[in-house]
């Protein structure tokens, strides 16, 4: 099975779930949050209540407030802190251990750098073995041991292979990939994507313009991740469409949720209270790479106006179905 | 705007959806039933009450039970008639004029001879001018005149082209292609995944497994329809990739319905019972014609096993899921 010691550093409801998935006999898990009434809270109900309610820690997860009590005889680290707080999180834990691979299950693009979690982490830590996990997953059924199938990838085979045989379970698939880059890619566009698809839930719109919408995203998603250097069957898989399909027909997902309010006519402000959507902070520097590499992406960029209050759901999404008659594939 | 006289043959839900949207001021729409009593009916309530209520029949609407009259003056015919009957229902129709465009509307694989709907079209009216239009597009929601994007192939760019701006209104937008192959594949391959993707929704396995079963169930159909000489961009496009979502994650799709009710317990007969799930037909064509093009479907092949009784929901999911850590893009 690999790895003794599991520490995964972030205690929201993905941490959680990926705990309890990497918890087994003769494996220690620790399980970090910054948050030390939450690690007290969830050592004494075995259970994270606030993010994960229902779904009791598996046997062998160990909730800590300390960091370097987390860390101590780890040989692989999750971090699951968002996208926009990597940079900030690394910075106030301690060093790591030269040759400790560090799994990045966030997803997106830092939105002052434009750099992708990997090229976050090598800046905080350079030469740091790095692999990103992603795929379409809640953590509510992988918490609850429902079938669950996601890639694991870095630029390393052996490394991705060794973390997918050490993290498989019965319920909790993974698939390993060489294709860094495009793992990253296809988890942080589908954020934005899912915007738009929440955007025409909320519109009732129909299931047939939402899956318009899904298929359109997708094409941009390739377009945007082959200019990247992404492979195309990383972005046909389960990190790219895999995710983006779940991302853009389930309230569970908040990028989905806040597109679905802001759709039904909610305020920008109220339809992101209470919930963090990675997706409003990837938009615009995602359309700002695009440019750069010269694809089209329409709907992000109709996603990107929308969050920064430049536009209405019901321009964007008029401006986005009502083309004229012409040729598909043309952007 | 191009057509005077678009005959629709064949008036069931979808049928009377695109007899609807192919109205307009100017332009008569004969709308074709073989149930006389049903277009007495269509004609005396204007509305298909049996297949579309709710939804009235447009202005210029004429429900027709003789296919003569019909077809008298038509300048376009849409075949709207199940792809397993398209044969039988060809043989019993008047000859068309020789340059009468006809739009095939139905997706499928011809069972016994693992044809598509074109080359149905092209053994009983050799030289018949022939174009598909395929796209994620329930019927409630093209009658309702919700915002619905679909795709229209001819070999002959130009017949694509003219339909797609003929039938092209505010709310239905059709988009065109000459890979008239790759758009038949999608609409007759996505079927058969829907199966798969409502089983799993019936043994309530999760979002996040749906989401992964569509994507492999993408990856199976882009194989597929690349060794059958489909295009790419048209496989990822709204006839492929938009209507496989479409169709994969919602009740409406009858295929899906059939898949869920199987996956919840029912027996082959009890989940047939008064639906036509189009993909019971053509998974075992769809799979004899993969392996002669050394394609491997595993997904195609499981929904095969189950709708042949050879294999239960449990068993044909369980070995979808539950294979070995392995590089993503093995088949």
């Amino acid at each position: 099975m690999g790895f003794r010691h599991v520490a995964v550093l972030g205690a929201g409801a993905w941490g959680t779930a990926l705990a309890n998935v990497a918890a087994r006999p003769g494996r220690a898990v620790t399980l970090w949050s910054r948050d030390a009434a939450l690690a007290a809270e969830m050592e004494a109900s075995r259970e994270n209540r606030r993010s994960l309610p229902g779904v009791g820690l598996a046997d062998g997860v160990l909730p800590r407030a300390d960091p370097a009590e987390a860390l101590a005889e780890a040989d692989l680290v999750l971090m699951v802190v968002p996208a926009q707080h990597l940079r900030a999180t690394l910075a106030a834990l301690p060093p790591f251990p030269p040759d400790l691979p560090v799994v990045l299950c966030a997803k997106g693009i830092e939105a002052a750098t434009g750099l992708l979690m990997s090229e976050v982490l090598a800046a905080a830590r350079p030469g740091q073995p790095v692999a990103a996990l992603s795929g379409p997953s809640f953590a509510a059924d992988v918490g609850r041991r429902r079938p669950t199938a996601v890639t694991v990838a870095a630029a390393e085979a052996e490394l991705s292979r060794s973390i997918a045989e050490g993290l498989s379970g019965p319920a909790f698939r993974l698939y390993h990939t060489d294709d860094l880059l495009g793992v990253e890619i296809g988890g942080a566009a589908k954020n934005v994507l899912a915007i738009a698809c929440g955007v025409a839930a909320g519109m009732e719109l129909g299931a047939s313009a939402a899956a318009a919408l899904t298929a359109r995203g997708f094409a941009e998603l390739t377009r945007f991740g082959r200019a990247s250097g992404a492979r195309s069957e990383t972005l046909m898989g389960l990190s790219g469409l895999g995710d983006l399909v779940l991302t853009c027909a389930s309230v569970q997902s908040r990028n989905f949720a806040f597109g679905h309010a802001l759709g039904a006519g909610a305020s920008l402000a109220a339809a992101a209270a209470g919930r963090l959507a990675e997706g409003v902070a990837t938009a615009p520097v995602l359309c700002r790479l695009a440019r750069q590499r010269g694809v089209d992406m329409p709907v992000a960029e109709a996603v990107a106006a929308l969050v920064a209050g430049r536009t209405t759901p019901g321009a964007a999404l008029d401006a986005l179905m009502a083309r004229p008659a012409r040729a598909e594939g043309d952007a």
